[in-house]
């Protein structure tokens, strides 16, 4: 039978914490549609750890929410500027241009996930011309899809030429958790130039839930009713509120994507196969041919393959010590 | 403050059976994207409930799961049949357009909710232009907006020479277990000639959860990447699968249904004002000044004039006895 | 044989003055995509028409050309006011939702084709729900489709509360050269408060050509790249730039326009059946059966039923009065 | 000032039997929307040329026809198998995704344009992923962006493998004249699983038309509808049908391919630069460093460089032996 512990951090279960929350705000009746006091506290707390005064909404879908946020900031005859391997590129089936109307992706390449930022000139510099889509936006992603995290420098560097066009930015915090675990410090987000953030919820241990944090104020205009429009705007809002409460109450969140991060490096320092990338946030990226990986699944490890070739093993807040010294052993009677 | 008790079914709590089965499923790795034994179990225990060999996959929203349907059903330069106060036409945004790149409604009148079949004749007679969006589905909704419920006979009159032109239908089951419970056999469904259907969780008293329903199988070929592109296919399929179990495994389901229309009856019957429509489900719609609306409201309890002019009362599985006896004696005070 | 003489001012040839502008253009070679001097030169008569500093595009299609305009006045989760029998709203096969992905729509009556101020009254007070797509532009069309014009105070009175609230102004001009010869003054349009104009060639009298006057300059930006991406820049640009030289370089386009105007006039005059709409343009609408219709058309006369039941006859350039007598002589032979 | 000669194939003028025939079709009414005679007789032409018993429809953009065509063959969730250098890939602003709703593009690479049949297996041969757009359908140039041509045993070998699975095919023929007077039979296409193709007749030398060729007669249903939608069924249909009639009636359209594919041929042979692709069409692709390219701009001379690099020659009918040689003396005197 397949073990899923180390495909992904979406398939862990979720945290007590969150589930706990969940289970607090489930009590009585609630006004629908994001105007509980669930969700109102919430987003309180989210503000409070951004240190940011921004409108802050609670999706179903990490997918749908960068979708709408790369609309938001760009029209179907524009395009966005990311990582060629960033999840919006490469694993959301075209939401972007679905939720955008066939809005365009410049694919930019960097190592280990960053975004080189000598990449960024040259579709900066390109001329408005009519038959092909310009940039109107750029879409960061931290911590990276490799395990990677950038410095607010590093971010820095790659929005000021960006926002120097008028250009809008968005961060797909899918895993910013793990970012701010790792040493991101997740109030110099407002000071970076992020318009729009995605601050993920489900990988890093809850149920599925995303906060759509808008900092820049004038695109809240109506922000409701496209969210309702594309099917995230829950009618019962307080599901997907709640957790976040339980794991920023406390500071949950923030120690779980630690020990997540605590158990790549573990996973790290036991591989014996080489790590293509630094392990700075929860994944462990892995050189290994395709019998070892085949040989590594026959034992029943479901990991898999990644877009840059490598093997990926990921952890979550559930991932234990003895988990990971136990899939370092299996890993080591293939090396 | 407001009270939301009959604000509308969304505004409930969660009923215990489905907690709990959430709860129980939030145990160790699983597959994601649907892929898990939860979504599994959920899938089969809807199979059993409709006896029918279709195909489920689980959904965050009712509103996206429509709209995701009527865009399976029906290309951007057609339309679908529905009531014109149908939820697709009135309270989804726009969603079906958005989906499915400006299909079009072809809106259709119908006394309390239900479609009158003499409405359909003149759109499907209609030949095809170049400049109008033909019919190419029917949407229907049981149990409707104003809480009355279609019989089988009845849905079979519209489906009908619907399936004889050869276009889709699609069955909004937002409160199919309000129908179901109300005497609509659920297993005849799938004699109806309804290609897909939304089986209703969130307002029967679960947590956040659609399942889309896959009669026409030949419908469901790549349906999971379309509901990813959506935005609608939960890495954590398990959590919107788990409260299937637990309201279906027992006959939570239709025993908290069957409370919502007995309240909603209970509420009929204590009525000082004129009940508009019959109250075959879970609400009640009553005719009823703005003073006196207002009035109400003043005294705490939260309820909205609804599209034809009536104000609407909705009953869920956590209405009490009580509650109801407390806001008839508010109206009696006002009437 | 079918004639077509008045089924449409689209069934008419293009005028000698069009005709011979786009032979004179299709010399040498040129600049592709509207970068050449035919379109140069047009663009500036229509600046000089319209006593506007505005810019201009040629298209193909009216009907892109107004969706394009509604597309970039209206976001997808959004919707246009306009006459319910507008020809965005009931002969464009939904091209507003395509183009616009799922824009709504806000139907509002009013006698004759033009917009009844009061009507826009609830739409522009509606609070923003997010249920509802709320307002965001206004589209009139001048002269409208029941051959009314409106005055320059009337479109005032539309605008002024649309503007007030922030809202954008689209101006179907499909037959603007009937509405100016009828004593509409196209100077004053820039004063109106018209974001997007979209200015009539086709049922001019041109071969297929549209020019989109964009007033707020601000909605200029890469609206090169909009046109592209939708179809509608043209490679060769000047044949879509050319027939408007011919028509605005020696006053053909108002020549003809009034020409056309007053065979309607001859027309409602002759006309033995009650004529239901002011005869302002180029349109007679009229009061007729379906036995003495089809006894019309089996006379070899293709006319057909409009939106609100009467018989509609449109005269052109073309129409030459001995056809109108025949006409009306054809249908005294009826009454 | 800038010479347009050789800097695409649309900046000619159209041809005189183009010209005539446009004008000979402008005589008295005629029906709308395609229905007319010329639309007919222009139809009943291309089915001669392509031998086929097929639906022909007239549209004004060849960028808006491919998109439609696309759209047809492909779900927005779906993805279309082209070259990487295509026409729908780089110059259409994205129009595939604004018309498909965010269709995806597979871009494959193969040398001088042409898809190279190794690069379609493994898209072929990916399973299902719900993350990712699979393939729906192939699309193919003839001639190619790079002046070669695809035999018809090249076509097969590319369709054959698409088609096994299921999968549509569209043929983008902008320069289908030029690749059928070098030589590939027109009357093949039927023979190999075309679904549609775009028969050009703007880079042809006619004015603004392209020929939308429906094989697939089940694609055919409600197809001016979608048209009318996309803003591409033209009111005046016969200004786009009756160029054809022109240019097919006495083989002028192969007559001035054949011209111009001989042009090339000849510059091609004149050039002092390193000529990168075989000249089996209109266009010559030359290797030359920026400063000579800025050196032959300064002359006068307007061509640029293309997405491969080179700088691109184009001729057309228009292309005369003279401004061949001229050009050619120019470029000498920069070798």
């Amino acid at each position: 039978m397949a073990r899923y512990d180390f495909a992904s951090d979406n398939t862990a279960p979720a945290a007590p914490e969150a589930m706990q929350a969940l289970a607090q705000a489930n009590a009585g009746f609630a006004s629908g549609y994001g105007g509980d006091t669930v969700s109102a506290r919430a987003a309180d707390l989210i503000r409070e750890a951004l240190d940011a005064d921004a409108e802050v909404r609670f999706v179903a879908s990490g997918t749908a929410a960068n979708a709408v946020c790369l609309a938001a900031l760009c029209r179907p005859f524009e395009a966005v500027l990311a990582h060629e391997h960033a999840h919006v590129c490469t694993d959301e089936t075209g939401a972007p241009g679905f939720f955008g109307q066939g809005l365009g992706l410049i694919r930019l390449p960097g190592a280990s996930g960053r975004i080189d930022p000598a990449a960024l000139a040259a579709p900066l510099a390109a001329p408005d011309v009519s038959h092909r889509q310009p940039a109107a936006a750029l879409s960061l992603t931290n911590a990276t899809e490799y395990g990677t995290v950038y410095t607010s420098a590093q971010i820095r560097a790659l929005v000021e030429p960006v926002r120097a066009r008028g250009y809008g930015v968005h961060l797909d915090g899918a895993r910013l958790a793990n970012a701010a675990a790792s040493g991101f410090d997740l109030k110099a987000i407002r000071t970076l130039g992020v318009d729009l953030l995605v601050f993920g919820g489900t990988k890093a241990g809850m149920p599925p839930t995303e906060a759509v944090v808008i900092f820049d104020r004038t695109l809240a205009r109506r922000f409701d009713a496209r969210l309702k429009q594309a099917g995230q705007l829950p009618s019962k809002g307080r599901f997907y509120a709640a957790p976040f409460i339980g794991m920023l109450e406390d500071g949950a969140l923030l120690r779980h994507a630690a020990h997540a991060n605590a158990m790549a490096r573990r996973l790290a320092s036991a591989m014996p196969f080489p790590v293509r990338h630094p392990v700075e946030a929860n994944g462990v990226f892995v050189e290994m041919d395709e019998a070892r990986l085949a040989a590594l699944q026959a034992k029943g490890w479901f990991v898999y393959r990644f877009l840059d070739g490598s093997v990926r093993f990921m952890c979550s807040w559930a991932t234990t010590p003895e988990s990971v010294d136990e899939i370092a052993a299996a890993l080591r009677t293939l090396a």
